[in-house]
C-alpha cells in the first residue's frame, strides 16, 4: 500500500474545519486540540472518523555497544523490564491501564530468554545488536527482518490509534549515533547522558560514539535504511517499520521520545510522507532531542521533563488526542444546544 | 481552619521521594510527574494519599460591563452555556465525562433564571455585576457572599482534587482589570481578545478597562479583596473562594486559564500560602496569561493554545496529575518486580 499525501485545502480538510467551527466555543477556542482532531481525520480520509482501540506498543531489544561500558545498568535490565512492563509494574503499564490503552511488548532483539504471553510478543531478530563500534550493529538481512515485524504489527494491529515506545539498555547511544548521522551533526551535540551516564561513562560515551560515527560516515552509501544497519537497534527498527506500516494503513502513530524519535527519523528519512501520520508526544529530558524537534519543525504536545522513555510521554499525548476527538464527536452545535452565536 | 506551609525539606518529604526512587524507573525520570505527585502528597501531608474522587466546578457569572460593547457575543450565552454544560453538550462536559470527573455547574450571578439540577447549582448572588466603568461591580456584602459560597463549596465537595473553571460573557475584562489591579501593571498589557474582540471592539474594550482602571485605582485601599468587589465578578470570587476554602482543608486545586487564573490570584494576593496548593494547568492563548505565570513563578501543565476557559485545560491538566498518582501507586518496586538497579 502507498502513502498518501494529504491536501489541508482539500473538500475534505474544509469539511472537518466547518464540523469544529460548528461546535459549542468561540472559532479555534481549543487550539491544539482542533489541529489534533484535524490532523486524525485527515489520515483518516474521513471527516466522521471515531477513535475507539488505542494500542501501545513497547519495542525491547539489546545492544552489543553496552560492551564499551556506556551505561550505568546491566544489560540484563532490558529482559527484568520487558517482563516489568508486560506483567503491569513499569510506569506505561500503569499509564495504559488507566486510559484503556492496549500494551503489548515485543521482543525485537533482547539478549535473555523470555516467557512470552499474549502481551509480551516473539519476534526476536537476534540476541542484541553488534557493538557499533567495531562494525555494523546487524546484518541488511536482520535490519529487514526488524522493520518487516513492526510494519507486520501496525498492519495487523486493528488500531484507530498507535503509540509507539521502547525499552533497551544502551539505546540512547544508537539513537544518539543515528541522529549525528541521519542530521549531518556532530555526535557531541546529540549525546546525552540516557538513563544516567555521568561524568567519566558520559565522556566515554561521546568518544565512543563519536568514534563509532566518524567510521560509518566513510562507508554509508547515505541511505536512511543503510544507517539503521550500521548504528541502530532492533527496537528502533521495529519503531521505524510500525511508522512506515502504520502510514501505508493510514494509522495515526503517537510518538514517544528520544529514543522512539530516533525510529520516527529514520522512517521520515526513508519516506517524507510518513511526518503527516505523526503525532510527537513530548519533548524529552534527554539533550538535543527538543533540538531535533525544532531542526524537524515539529512541535510535541507536551513537556514536562520526562526522560524515560517506554512509551511514557506516548500514552499520555494519546489521551489528549483521544479527548480532542471526544470533543470533536460528543460535543454540541450551536443550533442543537441553542446557543447564540457571534453578534 | 488554618492554610499550612508546606515543609519540603521535612522527613515526610523525603519519605516521599524516597518512596518515588524506588519505583521501577531511572530516579526522577518521569519528570514533572514526580513533581506533581510530591506537591499533592504534601498537600495531603500523606505519603500514601489517594485520588479517587476528582471534581471540577464550572463558575458562571454575568458582567455588567457588556453595556460597554466590549464582547462579540450577547449576554445571553452565559446562560445557554451554563445550561449546556450542565446537560453534556459543551468540551467541558466531554471532556470530564471521558475521565471521572464529577462536574458541577455553579450560578453564582447569572443574569437570568435558570433551571437547577444536581448538577446545575443555585448560589446566585445578584443577576449579574454592575457595570465597574461606572463605580464598583458589588457592594461588600455581595463580594464576601459570593467567596463564601465557593468556600463552602469546597469544604462540602468531598473532592480529593478540585479544577476550577468558569464561563461568564465579559469576564476576559474583569480578569484583565483585575491582573492590572493587583499586580500593579497597565492595562494596555493586560487586555486582550477574549473570546473574540476584534478591531474597534478591542480598542473600546483596552480603553474602558483603562479608565476603569484608573477610577478605582484613586480609591482602592491596596486590599485584594476590595479589588475584587471594585472589578470582578461573581464567578470569579466564586473561584477565589473556591481556592481559600480548599487550601483551609487541604485540598489541592487545579486551576483552568486567563480567568480562572485571576481568581487565584486574588485568593493568593489575600493569602499567599495557597500558592502551594494549586497547580497551573495550561498557558492559555490569551494574551497576557503567560506573562502572569511568568510573573509568579508558576510552570503550566500544558501549552495548547487553548482559549475556551470553563475548565477545559484544567481538565486535561487534571488527568495527567491522576496518571502521576497512579504510577505513584500502581508501580513495582525494583525489590518487587526484580529489577536490577544502576550498578
Amino acid at each position: 500500500m502507498s502513502i498518501e499525501s494529504m491536501d489541508y485545502q482539500s473538500e475534505l480538510a474544509n469539511k472537518i474545519r466547518a464540523h469544529l467551527n460548528d461546535l459549542t466555543k468561540p472559532v479555534g477556542s481549543l487550539g491544539r486540540l482542533e489541529e489534533f482532531a484535524l490532523q486524525y481525520c485527515m489520515i483518516k480520509q474521513n471527516e466522521d472518523a471515531g477513535l475507539n482501540r488505542l494500542k501501545m506498543y513497547i519495542f525491547a531489544g539489546d545492544h552489543g555497544v553496552t560492551e564499551q561500558n556506556v551505561c550505568p545498568y546491566p544489560k540484563s535490565v532490558t529482559c527484568q523490564m520487558a517482563a516489568n512492563i508486560a506483567s503491569g509494574g513499569a510506569a506505561i503499564s500503569v499509564l495504559c491501564k488507566n486510559s484503556d490503552i492496549d500494551l503489548s511488548v515485543v521482543d525485537m532483539g533482547v539478549d535473555a530468554d523470555l516467557t512470552y504471553t499474549p502481551r509480551l510478543i516473539n519476534c526476536k531478530v537476534a540476541r542484541g545488536t553488534k557493538d557499533f563500534s567495531r562494525g555494523c550493529a546487524m546484518t541488511s538481512d536482520e535490519c529487514r527482518d526488524a522493520l518487516d515485524h513492526g510494519r507486520r504489527l501496525a498492519k495487523e494491529s486493528g488500531a484507530d490509534l498507535l503509540g509507539v515506545g521502547e525499552m533497551g539498555i544502551g539505546n540512547s547511544s544508537s539513537a544518539s549515533a543515528l541522529y549525528a548521522m541521519l542530521l549531518g551533526i556532530e555526535p557531541q551535540r546529540t549525546v546525552g547522558v540516557g538513563t544516567g551516564s555521568l561524568g567519566v561513562m558520559l565522556e566515554r560515551k561521546k568518544q565512543v560514539i563519536a568514534s563509532s560515527v566518524a567510521m560509518h560516515r566513510k562507508e554509508w552509501n547515505g541511505d536512511a535504511l543503510e544507517a539503521l544497519q550500521r548504528v541502530g537497534g532492533y527496537e528502533i527498527a521495529g519503531i521505524a517499520g510500525m511508522i512506515l506500516g502504520a502510514a501505508e494503513n493510514a494509522i495515526p502513530v503517537v510518538v514517544d521520545g528520544f529514543i522512539a524519535g530516533a525510529g520516527a527519523l529514520v522512517a521520515m528519512r526513508h519516506e517524507p510522507k510518513v511526518k503527516q501520520y505523526l503525532f510527537f508526544s513530548h519533548a524529552s529530558a534527554e539533550q538535543f532531542h527538543k533540538a531535533f524537534l525544532e531542526i524537524e519543525g515539529l512541535r510535541p504536545i507536551l513537556d514536562l521533563d520526562m526522560r524515560l522513555g517506554e512509551g511514557s510521554g506516548a500514552a499520555i499525548a494519546m489521551q489528549i488526542v483521544k479527548q480532542a476527538m471526544n470533543c470533536y464527536h460528543q460535543m454540541a452545535t450551536f443550533s442543537s444546544a441553542g446557543v447564540s452565536k457571534e453578534v
